[in-house]
């Protein structure tokens, strides 16, 4: 399929600037594309690959006023992408059936949506719900009492433990586990006796979950994960966490228990917060971080122990002018207290 | 079911403080709590929550004399909540029902004792053997000569490879990874050439591995996990590590090859160990913390690299001071050294 | 099997010092080692442990002259131990036969390469190709269009999505996920817009991958992985990200969206890598590190953030002196200002 720029600038929203006759029959990124392609440039810092890209045409935003290649400007270049993604329906994933299929073992009382498509060795115990259009990849396992909503994808090797409720319009990549028992004992004498974990886990619609992700069922009560909230690969949720909705937490962060985050909280990657501390709305932490207390809303913290960017920033910059600091301390101190 | 606080405290062993009478249906965490449960209050931090909670009754320590609401004081609560979760007898996990599943793939001259279960498209193969009473859920994969004790669990999706020796009343949590190969290599020229990793791993009895943990096969002999040790989610230990018992591993650490750790050791969330070292019995080392020497018996050490917590705690406070400390040392300079 | 050390001296290359008719059956580790075996010594830390090995001899480096015990002194201790292991040729792991089981779903214009083995509970999709001698373990998901070449081993619970592209000779350890979506969203208000990754993973020949790792697919393009690199448990590579030939990614590191790494780099342990940063050849980036921006060839950086080791060296040092240091600051105060 071919378009021109000025077609595409047209179904995005944006102005060509340049020959709008221009012929696009593909996306790419800035580096991988060729002639022929669209590009984007929506991190600054490629900037200069704008001069050297082979695309045919580059999508920016209104900041760039021109360019040597024909360019759109658009309010949001990333958002513009995915209309144009969209519009060259560039080629998806495997294709899953609907149905129920043979090789699949599903228990008694399991109800299935309507359009709802079960692939091979999948487990399904008794009692559990899946929603209308949903997909359960190959080898995943659903235990008893389950309920799934519609419009959800979970993908392979996922096991989602007994009791769990997840929502509409969630993706869990493959093989995470979500409801698996919290940490938690108790010690008596030198060994440790195990707390029963008997509560659950809850995943709220549009939430989408990385692979190799770990989100433990509560004690009691539950674990949730609120809505819209996005979760990066190899992430830990311990027992009786509670996110808010539209969060992000970044590849490799970890959640200790009963600790509970606000609404659009960022957690960068490689952070992690102590357990039963509460971050409020719009808090963001910086990557390996260690945040050992709460935090009000809209703060930014870094560092291990965190604290606030400003005295961060200080520390930093102090830190590197401390080996000469030590060199003019002793020099003070032999003129003056010896 | 119903029971009066003062049944429930014969139960437990303690004392009511309030109206024995009071009527409890169920339990549940502090907040979480509605009226007819019982809650708890093991942790400090939570006790303003004593006068907010809707429980009915709350346990405590012994250190809390009396509250709002009745109470159950104990020597130790969160004992004391583990007896009370087995009164009301919460439905527990989906039952895998005794027996070899018929879609379970098993090879030749595997034992499986007696009441084991071995659910849907589990796969053992040759030589292997598995004790009475455990439960090997759907989708696990046992290498050949591999030993499980008797009343192990292993969840959904747990990979045991080959030869690996587990013992009784273990625990394994879903999509953990046991007795892969160590991370070896012999550089030659530029490229790198594998080590043969032919040891194997040995997990004693009462063990408890969370999700998505790696624990890698020694390149020969064996990788230790010592009986009663409790390890969390998403941990990485490498090949030929020896784990004491009764030690616990948070979540996402990473213990590096040929380590040893004493026993009742803690390594907190995040923490990494370099190889090569030996950790002491009672060592507590603090999340994120990175150690890079052996560390002796009995101390808490903490940072990258990690020291003693006297030594960290001095340099945390200094480090706070250091910003307005560059100020005070040019003053002094711009008087005395100019 | 015996063989007299001046058998083996000939086989690996080495010289023997002490009695070269010493009989050898086997070959461990310097602490596990038995009479009867013979250990190495190529970590110098482990040196005292020549005095005390139970082992019958031992191979070291041309720097040891002498021992109490014979030994075999060779120009690459490590390298002559990957001969002797092969010349005891110590039991491996299960056998999966060649050819496809019947327990095994394979899609249409599936491709099965000569003598590779296809077993229990594998699922591949439609139009992929498996090169020929290559080994899929069970529960292992290929989507669809993804090719495999030869001599590669893929291990149980790998989740392969569509279009991946794998070279021969590579191996992938258990529960890894290659081609999982990229961690990419348009913020629109509140709320998170999913931006589609369209992109493929490529993995180059003689890759090694560890178990519970996550690679994500390119948001578009491709994300890569050199010729010869090895990766370690639970490691984490971003969308886009593309590596270099014979670099070392240790356990639980993290490479974000869009970063280069030249040829021969070391990530070590549980160190991050922000997006969109270049690191050059040979970089090395010590454990625990946070890179934050681009790394010049041949450089060391260690720190969070990350800096050069001879920088973070001082730092380190001076930090240790700081708490006398503010002391003596004081008491200059007092005597200068006041």
């Amino acid at each position: 399929m071919k378009k021109s720029l000025n077609e595409i600038a047209v179904l995005i929203g944006g102005e060509v600037v340049g020959d709008g006759d221009t012929q696009i029959n593909s996306v790419n990124g800035i580096r991988e594309a060729q002639e022929g392609d669209i590009t984007f440039l929506a991190n600054p810092l490629y900037k200069p690959l704008m001069n050297t890209t082979k695309a045919s045409a580059i999508i920016t935003s209104k900041e760039i006023h021109s360019a040597r290649k024909p360019i759109i400007r658009t309010d949001n270049p990333s958002l513009a992408l995915t209309k144009v993604i969209a519009i060259f329906s560039i080629k998806e994933e495997s294709a899953i059936l609907p149905g129920i299929d043979k090789a699949a073992v599903i228990g008694k009382g399991v109800k299935i949506g309507k359009n709802a498509a079960i692939a091979a060795f999948v487990v399904i115990e008794d009692g559990s719900m899946i929603g209308e259009n949903s997909v359960i990849y190959p080898h995943v396992y659903i235990g008893s009492n389950t309920k799934i909503g519609s419009n959800t994808k979970i993908y392979p090797s996922v096991t989602i433990r007994e009791n769990t409720i997840i929502g509409s319009s969630v993706t869990i990549h493959a093989n995470s586990v979500i409801g698996s028992d919290g940490f938690g004992y108790v010690q008596a004498g030198e060994s440790y006796q195990k707390i029963p974990q008997t509560g659950i886990v809850v995943i709220e619609d549009d939430v989408e979950i990385g692979s190799n992700v770990s989100i433990d069922k509560a004690r009691f009560g539950k674990t949730l994960i609120g809505k819209g909230t996005k979760i990066d690969n190899l992430v830990q949720i311990a027992h009786n966490v509670r996110i808010g909705s539209n969060t992000i937490i970044v590849s490799q962060a970890g959640i200790s228990g009963s600790s509970r985050l606000g609404k659009n909280v960022t957690i960068a990657g490689q952070a992690g917060i102590v357990g039963h501390v509460e971050l409020g709305d719009n808090v963001i932490v910086a990557a390996q971080s260690g945040v050992t207390k709460s935090v009000s809303e809209n703060t930014i913290v870094l560092g291990s122990p965190a604290s606030s960017i400003s005295e961060q920033k200080r520390i930093f910059a102090a830190l590197h002018k401390l080996p000469g600091l030590l060199k003019v301390v002793k020099a003070l101190k032999d003129k003056i207290l010896k």
